[in-house]
């Protein structure tokens, strides 16, 4: 089947086979990127504007990157520049980076469901990379592609995702993907951040770290926000670290061979031991590298590149 | 006659065959732009600074595409980055830039006459992206751009400049091109945006918003300030809305094919209606469009090329 | 002797040979620049990130353009953005980085070994653009270059390096290349700003500014912190002028033919007057351009470069 969307909203829309063509391209990617090849012509002329209305130094950087290997002129908008658009409404920013001649833009935006909107109001790709607490769907392709790299077919592979969980856009973009690909996903968690209604996402909900972690093939730690230390929160960071921080000793009830990912920035000493962070099982540098492979591979076929094209040149 | 022009500082200096120039040669690279080609090699290996010393996104991203366009590196400095050259001149920081190796500037800046004072200081074009009150010439050129695409000669149409004019620069360029194509304009607003002695200006100035819109080839609308409406002024955005904002209505008295501009950002309900705004005399957003393709022409001439070369590519 | 280092992190390391390499390739930049080539490919498709974790938008933009000069991608983390990385340690961002595929890092940081320790850390060449107090390695390179272009050797030649020494690292760095040049370096200024005790880094310290300027082959000042001036520092910006500020009588000590330099931005009035900055013994704007081929020098060496092939090509 070839590739058709023009936007990427959101992982639940899109088909196994969409995923799958996705990690091919990305993967193709990566094999060229590693021969010291350090650009291809694939956008040469096209300007992408990276539209970032709500912080994120780091997404940014790598959607800038990714472009930039492509070969694409790079715009960024954010947060900060987003003061001189005061008054001015999505639709009509939207609009003007369009007139502007952009072919393309990549939308970091707080409220949930602004990406979609835009994809309906303009002709060029949308890409969202991150909106409120719905879908960060780059994040989620890059997450399992690199889960697949390590474990081939996640079928049936057991999948925990650990932390604050209720509002992470990461955690849904993943939980969509890993059903897509037949794991067996648990989430993990105090109740007040993993609360039990998260069942009717299709996962298993639950309280006992030492049971979710037990066997698990996986495990993907959530960043816990320092924000919540200041108020009457439960848990603080420090109740959340002696009750569910990641630990030589609870690490010890994992398959041994299983993946310890983050999304980052990491909290050293709250969600994960610095032991673990650096250790062999942790996988959090190559979610890094991973990132800008899945994101050169999204924005090139939501441009009108085709899988095959750059799996022949790999 | 060749362009002999180092700088652009104001529509004002300009002769009709200089501004025509621009506008043959902004032209042609609309024409090119839009075969798919997305870039011209003309500006290969020139670095142009973009100075922005008063905030403005907008703006500055048009010149940066409009440099990318033809191929130049673009470093821009702005507003924040303004503070860190705090206790320095203007002087001795166009003196820096220059240094460095910038071979033009583009300059933004609050005070009135600072782009005429660098072009007479420095041996490299200077651009003046909006001075003070004094002059916002890329901005005059895109929107007679416009206008002439839709109605070729502008010579005795009716063009009305509604809303806060008295400081604004947008009005001044606009009123310095109009006047050399033979344009009839007419200022309209309250008396205390559009005072009477701005017949000054060579222009007529009306209170009465139905008597200037009468038959009017093109109105084109200028931002309120929203910081008006905190302070005591007369009138407030609801009471400059009721009297002089642009409804269905008012838009009735105009010529039935009349133009509505805008330079953006829009204030939606403000000075203009939704369904104007979006409706079909509304070049709001070719006005956006073209601003990429008159300033392309800017930064050409004035680092040196010469129309007949673009018009011969295109 | 092949250039060999991976990292730019202090002159103090440096061989002479080294520095004379590193000015070699810098020589031969400048005269490649010089010929109306604006850009080398030596760094096509590499992508150096600049980390300033300390305000400097004059140092990042001067790096900026050596970067693009050589035709590699650059992209800017600055201190605004590290408020992003707030609670990830220096180690992380940096290996973020890396991950990210960057090839090389410039780090502007405030604490003194920062660049050290990343430059252990990673694999990748860290190049040091000013640590705390400790070392601004390129301002001392380029400002023993412009010496070196007007002066020849600096073999004996007495530099007078006055200001604010204390926690200067401009001066720290000026100080290990001149040494090593074999030059007579007294430091001057009042004595909360030029303890006695800086005379432990091999150099004449002095309190008596006619004896310090007396036959001077260079003085180079240093900006005066505005921040003194409110705080009950001795001596206050006027108490500084008027004791040590350089004005056409002072300079007159100096050997008629002394080059009067500065790293910018100059207090104007404070430091040095008006007339002597601008006038014809002031160096102080070839010292930015110098920057650039220094800079230039320094990232293609770091990357595996060698001084004959640029020294060729010129």
């Amino acid at each position: 089947m070839p590739w058709t969307r023009k936007d990427l909203i959101t992982l639940e829309e899109l088909s196994l086979d969409e995923i799958n063509q996705i990690h091919a391209t990305a993967a193709a990617f990566k094999k060229i990127l590693g021969r010291s090849v350090k650009k291809v012509p694939a956008l040469r002329g096209k300007t992408i504007v990276n539209l970032f209305l709500e912080p994120s130094t780091r997404t940014r950087i790598s959607f800038d990157i990714a472009a930039k290997r492509l070969s694409a002129d790079v715009i960024s908008f954010d947060a900060s520049a987003s003061s001189t658009t005061k008054g001015e409404s999505l639709r009509d920013t939207a609009e003007n980076i369009r007139a502007l001649g952009a072919d393309m833009i990549v939308l970091r935006h707080a409220a949930s469901g602004s990406p979609l909107y835009l994809s309906k109001l303009l002709d060029i790709p949308v890409i969202n990379a991150g909106d409120g607490a719905h879908a960060h769907p780059t994040q989620g392709l890059l997450d399992t592609f690199t889960m697949r790299e390590h474990l081939g077919s996640l079928k049936g592979r057991k999948i925990v995702i650990l932390g604050d969980i209720l509002f992470s856009r990461v955690a849904r973009s993943n939980i969509h993907a890993l059903k897509k690909f037949g794991a067996d996903v648990t989430l993990c968690g105090p109740s007040t951040l993993v609360p039990r209604h998260l069942t009717a996402l299709g996962v298993t909900v639950s309280h006992d770290l030492r049971g979710a972690l037990a066997g698990a093939d996986v495990v993907m730690l959530l960043r816990i926000q320092h924000e919540r230390q200041s108020a009457n929160h439960f848990p603080s960071l420090g109740e959340y670290t002696s009750m569910f921080g990641l630990n030589k000793t609870r690490a010890s009830w994992l398959n041994p061979k299983a993946l310890i990912m983050h999304p980052g920035p990491i909290n050293r000493g709250v969600e994960i031991d610095n032991d673990l962070a650096d250790g062999p099982n942790s996988v959090i540098l190559e979610q890094v590298t991973n990132g800008i492979a899945v994101r050169m591979a999204v924005l090139y076929l939501c441009s009108g590149g085709q899988p095959e094209n750059v799996i022949a040149a790999d």
